[in-house]
């Protein structure tokens, strides 16, 4: 006999359901689209409809299932299993999203931090397989970030900490919408890598980019990525300077927690080599000179799953953490 | 019968010998001559001597003593328990000083870093008492940190980890001795600061304190704030900077670690709330507003006791963690 959790991704377009063996080992995902004009009770409804469906085909008992772990993002109320606030989903106000879905269910459940969960998934079943401390940092819209610690989800003895987009990296530099001035999701994200390339073309700098702004379009960092290729300065530039922030991130990440691995997730990562090889050679040219580098910096193993494996490795962690088999 | 852990704080100058009880009461210390001239033999000879000298002053027998920390600075082997060297005291390379004094007292040893002993004892006995979460910065020579989350001193996967004085603040700033531009320790260490100070004086500015560099003195983080005291513009603006960047690595640390309490310690520390008072305006204002800030900022409550108390703290942690009393 197979015994389960289920991992619960929410995101602000769909849901993703997986189940998490304690042998670390991931079934298939199954992905719903995200109600989100129906309110707080419509997301819960679909999650419920959304589990039932995952055991149906994976034809998991409900005595086989640990436990439910579901990834939001924030705020949260993690000790009270509530979702605060979600900005892209109207009605979510102070949801008692994990009780209300484990008493529809009937087993137990955990909330997470969306970014906490994806490094957790990492860390248990990806890129971090093997080690003992990760940090992870997401490059989306902002700079998301998870760290783990001997095997322990940082928080923050408030629930804020692990917010390394936030870090102030260039004082006095661009406001944040945080408020802050400076932090580091502002010099490499990949929204924010594209509005940079966008204000420095429109301030009269050439650039094959240039096109798509006077028609109206947006880019992406997947195109600066490939204007680059083609031989456009100022793509390089822009590239290169989301390339040297990084580093100086990665190199912060080292001094403070000298995890054994720091792994890179989100859309940008699909650059690879384009990207990783000029994070590394700013990296080494960053990094003190008392001790070579003993972190490795590697790409997220899990990708878009990374989340919805935490999730349910969350739960484990949470409900029987003597079960998951040790590596 | 009391039972007790001994703590040993090795400097460049004095040994410190100290005893902490299971309740986190400690005793008076006594202080000891760094014998800096004899090598390591000699530098372990006086920790016998301390350790000894310390249980008949208190009357306290072999066998109500569960240990004993010392606390040393890097760079240190601590699962082997090595000094791999200390740069003020010649022939320390590689000394077994953990097994060498457990062996000579006939109870066992336990090596901590001293900055990480520091911040334990506060963690402890201190500052930190009520603190889950607590990160410690000392401003000396350079900026000195140690972090405590949930109980557990951080090192690091490779044991590198906690040197937020290495931290990069200012991407591309002054070169640090560690090979890195722009550590936070060049911005705001009681050292730096006066050296701050005199390049300015140097480079034309007037200030009160250039009769004394003309002498050939050199002046102190101290002649500094009483200069700005007295009036002296380029002495105040010199310790806003501090006050500054101080400021802003707390913010950064409440971003990465979100604690409950940040301990600054050093000798900048003694200006009180002339230091304190321009912290908490720069960290008001670069704190990010998505919430009130959180984190409390205060100072030491062991002062010089702190690296003594937190070794013995260490030993108990080590060797009995369940004896602690909690808190």
């Amino acid at each position: 006999m197979s015994r389960w959790c289920i991992g619960v991704d929410l995101g602000g377009t769909f849901i993703k359901f997986g189940l998490l063996g304690a042998d670390r080992q991931a079934s298939e995902t199954l992905q719903l689209p995200t109600p989100v004009n129906e309110g707080g009770s419509g997301v819960v409804s679909q999650m419920v409809a959304g589990v039932r469906q995952l055991m149906e085909t994976h034809q998991v008992d409900l005595t086989d299932v640990v436990g439910i772990g579901i990834g939001a993002p924030g705020p949260l109320d993690l000790a009270e299993g509530i979702v605060i606030a979600m900005p892209n989903i109207p009605g979510m106000e102070n949801l008692r999203i994990r009780d209300q879905l484990a008493e529809a269910i009937g087993r137990p459940g955990v909330l997470e931090n969306d970014a906490n969960a994806a490094a957790y998934g990492e860390y248990l079943c990806g890129a971090g397989r093997e080690a003992r401390d990760m940090v992870m940092l997401t490059l989306g819209t902002g700079v998301g970030s998870g760290i783990v610690l001997d095997g322990q989800v940082l928080h923050g003895a408030h629930g804020i900490g692990a917010e390394l987009g936030h870090m102030v990296i260039e004082p006095g530099g661009e406001l944040c919408g945080c408020g802050q001035r400076g932090c580091l999701e502002r010099y490499c994200s990949a929204t924010y890598a594209a509005r940079h390339a966008a204000t420095r073309i429109e301030g009269g700098e050439a650039s094959s980019l240039a096109d798509v702004l006077a028609s109206g379009g947006e880019f992406t960092a997947k195109d600066i990525n490939e204007a680059r290729r083609a031989g456009d300065e100022l793509a390089a530039a822009v590239w290169d300077r989301s390339a040297y922030y990084l580093a100086l991130a990665c190199v912060n990440v080292c001094r403070i927690f000298d995890p054994d691995e720091i792994v890179l997730a989100g859309g940008m990562t699909r650059a690879g080599d384009d990207l990783m090889d000029p994070i590394q050679a700013h990296f080494r040219r960053l990094h003190w000179s008392l001790t070579d580098p003993m972190t490795t910096i590697v790409f997220s193993a899990l990708g878009d799953n990374a989340g919805v494996v935490g999730a349910a490795g969350v739960a484990w962690q949470s409900l029987e953490p003597d079960a998951l088999d040790q590596i």
